[in-house]
């Protein structure tokens, strides 16, 4: 490890996310892991919780949260804590003068009132909401080279925006019409059992969750407005599935023109085009994004298909959602932020087939 | 086997479909299958391809087609045969006088346009679309007691009639912009290997396919444009799981009226109180139908979801692929023509966990 | 129901083999089920918890244990309580005359201080041991008929054992020196949620467990060296793989002379002719025993391959784990008990593919 | 790509090996893939079939093989090609003095008489089986450095090996009665659809195969026996089951001597201490090694359990078959004999949970 490579800290490092941004950041190449903390595993090492880091920290152990540490050896720190948690730590964290990236939702949305009809609680810091950065870089990529407080996107809400940005921002959709039917695998559910996640349960299952209005609605909504201008609105209805990684968006629109598939694939090329971890697949194999095939990397792999016949569209993203929904797009807002390459430690190849 | 037991054919008997028609018409009391027919396995026991027949049928041999044996031995006719090839066989078993269920798309669609339109060739026995009743109880009950040809429905098409009859028929929804969203297993695809549905290229994956407009399509608007007498139109966007049984069809639709979730469960439940195989979920674990609890029965679970803030409902429809979309839904509509107990065969309990 | 159909209670009811009691038993031409308990769900109609019974026992809920109402209601009760739990109940139900089906470990092995051995507690009821019949019908059919108590197999054991049965019998192989490698499914786990069973830390694993020495080879040590006359010693290695259901056991053996596989196929054959449950796979597709092609009935499926340059055999032996493997076999060996057909309520053919 | 990077071929790109070496070598930093032949695929870009290299290689199109172009663009040549096909082209390429890299089993056995016994053919270039390096670093580091052939060993054989070899080494185990039952997933089968892999039928499977004598016997058997100076029995015993990736062995042994859990380790960790991609996992989480966390990456994971009553030990080893038990390998390989670091390439770290 070189002696300037940065510092960096993850609070809540025994999940899923955790685990990820354990696996990605030691390839990092300018980055230097020294605190881990998870009050379940005090004392234990990494590896005891993540069996696939067996061999590769080989004294990182899991503490407890320890402001005074991170003030002292932290240049970053990441946090991978539950909402309603994190936003007790971020504002201290912020005024140790620390970068801060927060995977939790305590500071996606702008406007507070979000969090009580969303997640039931008053946000204590409506201030620091405008301070955030949405911490998705085809959006925001140069407020995130100043940004000191990063709020890192939701799976579910990475893969709605992500395949509605070149409809929306080109005014090609009505949008007030728009459901994003998600698919999505076991580990977004997180590290912890639970009967629903139960292996015998969940295997195989296809059974919609948060069908009445799901919480990563308001994500898209804000950010897709944003970008367009117009208010927008989202209807989300998720699904778990029985694979482990991976999220699938197809989001189902009515076009406001006829469009061929090859304008289409124009407006999607010109969204996309210098964005290192968008891949757009158009009639080529298999003919749609299929999260299988960026599991373990940072890729999105964007489509769409047109049903002329009734007017109607539907955009699909697909990621990993650990990735590119959690871990893997955190890193990629903090190489911004922190002037690494973009892409350092990210350039992972996914497997095929997995 | 009582002498006056019903003598039944199955013509394409090797696939998934033949399997199953094989499996349920075992434990049914009226019924004796004596001739299931396969070109590549003439001579093979049944389960020499159905491995789960092992010492169910002891003297069941696959043979050639042979209408000659099946006008003197049938009383009745399921044809599994691929769409294309059953409208070779149909006419000459119905004039036999031999009741005919045909489980292929060649006979489900009244107006022989659709055939050009959605599968490519003319039809070339239009007459008879209009003899056929499609085999859906739920819809055509009185119809099938004086069936002489029954058109099976389509299992994407079962899927998506039945989670949106109530919202059609009741004029609750808005009937120009419905997205069927269907998620399918494996076995959907049928029995002969692909690349598509190879084990490592399907396992955990969520693919999209037919995403620009889906054959089904066209039967759920015939049947739901009859049922509400006005033009129906429908978006079908299926997607390949990993799953090896089952669909889920989530019928995304905007409502017309301001309506709460107890005056929805009454129409769904007007619809439905009747039926033998449909059951509601509505506020129980797991909260919406999952197809994983229907495996291996005839039941369809249905249930729905109103996002007021936004005026969207879902309709859930949770099947069996192979059974209440195709084998059994098939013997239920015998079982009426034939005059009897409509769950005879098919009162089979779903296993859980599976 | 029949007026003198038998009255059946099931204690511990919420898990899944007795979510598979009730499943089963709703097909029983000769059962009525009055009572089911769970202490977590009391009150709870049964697809509270089982969603796959939803509409199948319309006024069946869930209830604390009463053994006052054991005494006055049930002609049987069924025990699907954790080991050391049911040893506090069966007493009492045999003193009311009540025929007793346990199918925890708490009455399988004959010596008491295997207890203390292998489950780590001293047996407080050690006269009951020799009462109780040890539920494998393929070995204790005659004494089942006048059970009082019957002890039902653990699944890795009846697929140790039926694996095991023609060639321990017929003394073709060395008795010292035999590995049962076990794979199983997740359901085998019981349905609390667990880190292990987690689905996005089970699904797709194949991990040893209890690879020192597992439990069930007693019970497989026991009933063999009683066939056989002389000592068995069993090692059992069983693994955890990412289905849900089914267990097979391959179990290696040394041959004790040279045989070929149609003299072996004859022992296989002497041994499970008359046998409702059992059938022999031998030189057809897919070549071997597989699980898959039993899940939901009570068959197993046997089958066996000879090393010659070797010398080593394996046998074998595929079942659903929870039905012959827990509570088809329960209900078989109860079956023979009250005088019932042995195959009452499991003419359940298995789906295929699922 | 620096100037002094090596030039590469794969031949036979198109196959999963195919892939995994193209997705191992895009990140190798001494390395450029300059040819990448498949007959089916001539003129596709590698990511119309490696759905997951959209974006990867640029430029890479499949060619047909072609030597005049090997001999004149590349430094080394992996030959991922079926059994009996490679040994066409090994020899020309061999005398162009360009390092070959074999990865099927044409040159992994020493004495041509088992090419007959197992593989069915006599093998026309005996002479060159001696000349070739069996390329497992852990056995064979040494002579992999002037070797100018590598056979690349079976995917079952690696994981037998490294599971056997801390005890056959030292005497631990009697050499003539070892069980290897090893449990694989699909991706093994390869590319190529078949009814045994369509995924209805795979999905969930738990399937012995070969189970009269598996072919990769022979290799275990002659590297062990070269390790100890004693002739060695194997006998090898595969299962289907429904994970993608990942293979464990279970190698089940008797004891020469009585020993207990602490001395057994000295022998792993003597054994296997310096070797880069060798983990050993002994009691801590998950207890034994399991493929599903070391799936996409080059490690090993080794680990036993003994039972003292019966002297049974058995040893487990999980690879990534297409990673440590093909393509990453043989990249192992190739970096020894290149004189690169032997781990370049290599070191990626597995992904958790997946």
């Amino acid at each position: 490890m070189s002696s300037n490579s940065k510092k960096v800290c993850i609070l809540g490092a025994s999940g899923y996310t955790g685990g990820e941004l354990l696996r990605l950041l030691a390839n990092h190449p300018g980055v230097e892991v020294v605190m881990a903390t998870s009050r379940e595993y005090v004392g234990k090492p990494v590896h005891y919780v993540h069996f696939n880091l067996r061999g590769i920290y080989r004294n990182l152990k899991f503490t407890d949260i320890n402001l005074d540490a991170v003030s002292k050896n932290c240049d970053a720190v990441f946090l991978s804590l539950p909402h309603g948690v994190s936003l007790n730590y971020v504002p201290k964290i912020l005024e140790m003068g620390i970068l801060t990236i927060d995977l939790s939702a305590d500071f996606r949305l702008k406007n507070p009132e979000l969090y009580k009809m969303w997640y039931g609680f008053e946000h204590p810091y409506p201030d620091l909401l405008n301070k955030a950065v949405y911490g998705l870089p085809e959006i925001h990529r140069d407020e995130l080279k100043n940004a000191k407080l990063i709020a890192s996107p939701g799976c579910n809400a990475t893969a709605g925006i992500l395949s509605l940005l070149p409809l929306v921002k080109n005014n090609l959709i009505f949008l007030d019409k728009i459901v994003v039917d998600v698919k999505v695998g076991s580990s977004e559910a997180g590290s912890k059992p639970s009967i629903a996640d139960h292996h015998p349960e969940r295997e195989g299952c296809i059974r919609p969750y948060d069908a009445d209005g799901h919480r990563h609605a308001a994500e898209v909504e804000q950010e897709l407005s944003l970008v367009v201008g117009k208010s927008v609105s989202i209807s989300m209805v998720p699904h778990a599935v029985g694979s482990v990684r991976g999220a699938l968006a197809s989001s189902h629109a009515w076009l406001t023109q006829n469009i061929d598939d090859v304008e289409m694939l124009k407006y999607y090329v010109a969204t996309y085009k210098n964005e290192p971890f968008i891949r757009i697949v158009y009639k080529v194999p298999p003919g749609y994004p299929d999260p299988k095939y960026v599991v373990g990397s940072n890729y999105a792999d964007i489509g769409f298909a047109i049903e002329k016949r009734i007017g109607r569209v539907t955009s699909f993203a697909a990621i990993d959602n650990l990735v590119k929904g959690a871990a893997g797009q955190a890193i990629q807002a903090f190489n911004i932020a922190m002037g690494f390459e973009e892409t350092a430690g990210l350039l992972i190849v996914p497997p095929k087939p997995v």
